[in-house]
């Protein structure tokens, strides 16, 4: 481990996102809404702070190895979600605890959107800015991340990835190719938040809320400036805005800057994971529609809106509402939730398990049957064309029970904190998965459940967004010996 | 596929099950509960049905294969679990549909011991006798197929046992060594039996309910002749035996035979996957035991004879219940629940998932992480001192996604019946593990809820039962396909 690099690395990490704190500040000021000496003090601690690790080491210059990608990766959201806690710690009129205070944080970096605060509508517009800002923030790590570290790490089989980004990486150690595709991905991610925010405008939000919905929608965040979410607008238009680009952003980023190099959408097509992806949206939308009607809860129209959006929603882990779903039919807000233990395609801002990992153990379940039948002979497992390595396989096979086990333990670490059954199990899927909204006493925000459960809830959500391993990595000795 | 020697099997087996029926019939005449026309006719057409079936394919002499294996062992607890039925479904008292007979039947053959009838202390002796009977039945099927042919199947990474068994199958054709080693594991069966009812009869029992228990602990079956199950006898006594027999009986047969042999515990104490089970028992009990104590559900005493006894019921998927243990301090029974996921050892009466495969399963999990940080490491998984093949691997992953998402499907199935969460979740858990009592509105019985809902539990009953790929194995083109 080389901590002087790391060290550094997070330094500059910590005054890069102490600046995002100026935008709020601003607009506070222009609003004069009282709350600018909140984000005033909380970017003078995270500036001060970064400053005084980065000092001492700025001169350090060592290659980044494997190990140390782990601990920027997961210094990333848990240093950032600390510090990023500090405006609503200090704003006076939200009276937030230190819980509550990291709860929110971790929960807009994570891209969660599961809430603690209520009455938002009500709240000053510089703190619900910078809420929406912290999503929009953390679905570009999740973005740069996930397609120019993660493969690295070779976390449960993303490596499948690797030879597919733009830059690819081939050794170890983070190469300045990485800054290409960074870069080329930041530039994607800007263009559809842009594009987004112009779309939400043309269809009636205002300029504010526009951009707000932007961020959260593009970063498959979730959060919102009113208590209810895009059901505020009323209005099918921004429904159909918002599910298409709930959809299109839970699309590997990846092959957005193919098609947007291409001027195609040939690789969108062709790629097996995004053709698995839209198969199941298509596919559960229609349950859900159909199941909609025929039970009479909506008529027609409704049932189509209601129910595509929810279910886009859902599945991407986005976490929008227009409906208090969580009062439909019992067994749609159910579906709707294992579906989203599946999520988006890896390489984007989804959470959940990823599309990707899905479709391999379904092959493999798949092949496992046809071994029964034919025990001598041998079926690889293809995805499009190319054959997944055996090492592929197993990881991905790790990571689905290691995903599931912790999934159990926190469900009933819940449970014994004294919460019932559907809303631990809910708050625990919600959390893991990033997807935010739950069921039971979580179904509208997450501000009257007890302390220690917010606390696992918190961890929960950093697993999830994490890939499971590149936290729990980190709690065995063996990580720490040389 | 040699049908003609299926044919054979089957009507060999519906002819000893008919045999079955006749020490209920005696019982009845016995007693004079007015039952023995129910069991007569029952007893009249499965042995004419088996008779009909055989006659014309007495003489067919063929080696079975690999594919007849999955078709007899899926037939045994489906045919039988049919024909099972008649003596319920006859009977003018019982009054039970069809759907409820067959609930009942498979119920026990499965060895789940879920019950649709209630008032079981009022009911004629030889009818509850019957239902002992079908769950011991059921025990030795287990044994004997779980022993015997499933190694054979490769399914689930269960070649493991092969080199394990008493006489051990090297081909894939079913040789006399089969009927070696069923010989011996059926001697065992019945010894455990005998000393089982020996002891609750020495505990207290009178001599019916001492052999109809024994019956039903030794098949880790959870059915009893009251409705307050082993609370009945409200005795420490009895618990104590109890507890001690569900959690031998949770043992592979195999070692049992080893034991019995050398007479002696050596073979116990080296074997991993009892060593693993007798662990968690420990671990688990202990838990158990001190959330009971310190949440001041019970004293000392009690926390101690109720938590020991119900984490052993519950982990070996036995069923039996001494205190309504659905009403404890809601983190228990979820946490009694997932245990039952695991079950029991193969080879043994259990259900669930069995604890060789969660043992592999952590074992995977483990060495997942341990790959991250040496990615170039060959790291092999060992039992005991015995490397595990990748084969094995792969299909213990196999069995594991598919018996979670065969789980999750139900699950939603019986939301979608309109079964409430908790019920809908501890039902297929209890079903498709073989455990038996769930939570909920199954909490008692199974008699209150919807028929689709039952037959949906008798699928996922047999799903379990059948290590879930033998069944669905048989839904597949290609399995019939030459
Ligand atoms: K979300
Ligand atoms: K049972």
């Amino acid at each position: 481990m080389h901590f002087s690099v790391i060290f550094r690395v997070l330094g500059v990490l910590l005054m890069i996102f102490s600046l995002t704190l100026l935008p709020p500040f601003a607009l506070s000021l222009w609003l004069n809404d009282d709350h600018h000496h909140a984000f005033l003090i909380a970017f003078a601690i995270t500036f001060a702070t970064g400053l005084g690790i980065w000092l001492p080491v700025h001169r350090a210059r060592h290659d980044l190895q494997t190990r140390d990608g782990f601990l920027i990766t997961a210094l990333f959201w848990s240093v950032l979600g600390l510090f990023g806690s500090l405006p609503f710690y200090i704003s006076a009129e939200l009276d937030a605890s230190f819980t509550d205070a990291l709860f929110e944080s971790i929960s807009g970096l994570t891209t969660t959107g599961a809430t603690v605060f209520t009455g938002l509508d009500f709240l000053p517009k510089s703190i619900l800015y910078y809420r929406q800002q912290l999503q929009w923030l953390g679905g570009i790590g999740i973005i740069v991340i996930a397609v120019a570290i993660l493969p690295m790490l070779g976390i449960g089989g993303m490596q499948l990835y690797r030879a597919e980004t733009p830059g690819p990486v081939k050794d170890s150690k983070l190469t300045p190719r990485i800054t290409e595709t960074a870069k080329a991905l930041f530039f994607m991610y800007v263009a559809l938040t842009l594009l987004c925010a112009l779309a939400y405008w043309l269809g009636g939000m205002s300029g504010f809320d526009a951009i707000c919905h932007a961020f959260s929608t593009v970063a498959i965040g979730g959060f919102s400036t009113h208590d209810a979410s895009i059901g505020f607008f009323n209005s099918p238009v921004i429904m159909a805005i918002c599910t298409f680009f709930m959809f299109f952003s839970g699309i590997n980023f990846a092959l957005h800057f193919f098609g947007w190099r291409e001027h195609s959408i040939r690789q969108y097509l062709k790629d097996p994971e995004c053709r698995f992806y839209s198969a199941w949206i298509l596919v559960g939308a229609l349950i859900t529609i159909t199941y909609l009607y025929f039970t009479g809860t909506y008529g027609f129209f409704d049932s189509l809106m209601h129910g595509s959006f929810e279910f886009v929603s859902v599945l991407t882990t986005t976490g929008f509402g227009t409906a208090d779903f969580s009062a439909w039919p019992t067994f749609l807000p159910f579906m709707l939730f294992l579906f989203a233990f599946m999520g988006g395609c890896g390489g984007s801002t989804a959470g959940g398990m990823k599309v990707m990992r899905v479709m391999l153990i379904c092959k493999q379940g798949y092949r496992e049957i046809k071994r029964l039948i034919h025990p001598s002979a041998i079926i690889p497992i293809k995805v499009g064309k190319k054959s997944v390595p055996d090492r592929v396989v197993e990881a991905v096979w790790g990571f689905f029970a290691v995903y599931i086990i912790s999934f159990m333990v926190m469900f009933l670490l819940l449970l014994a904190t004294g919460l019932d059954f559907v809303t631990s199990f809910s708050a625990v899927g919600a959390s893991i998965n990033n997807l935010g909204p739950g069921m039971g006493d979580v179904a509208a925000h997450y501000g009257n459940i007890n302390d220690p459960a917010k606390w696992i809830l918190c961890f929960a959500m950093l697993l999830g967004r994490l890939e499971v391993f590149t936290l729990l990595v980190l709690f065995t000795p063996m990580f720490w010996r040389r």
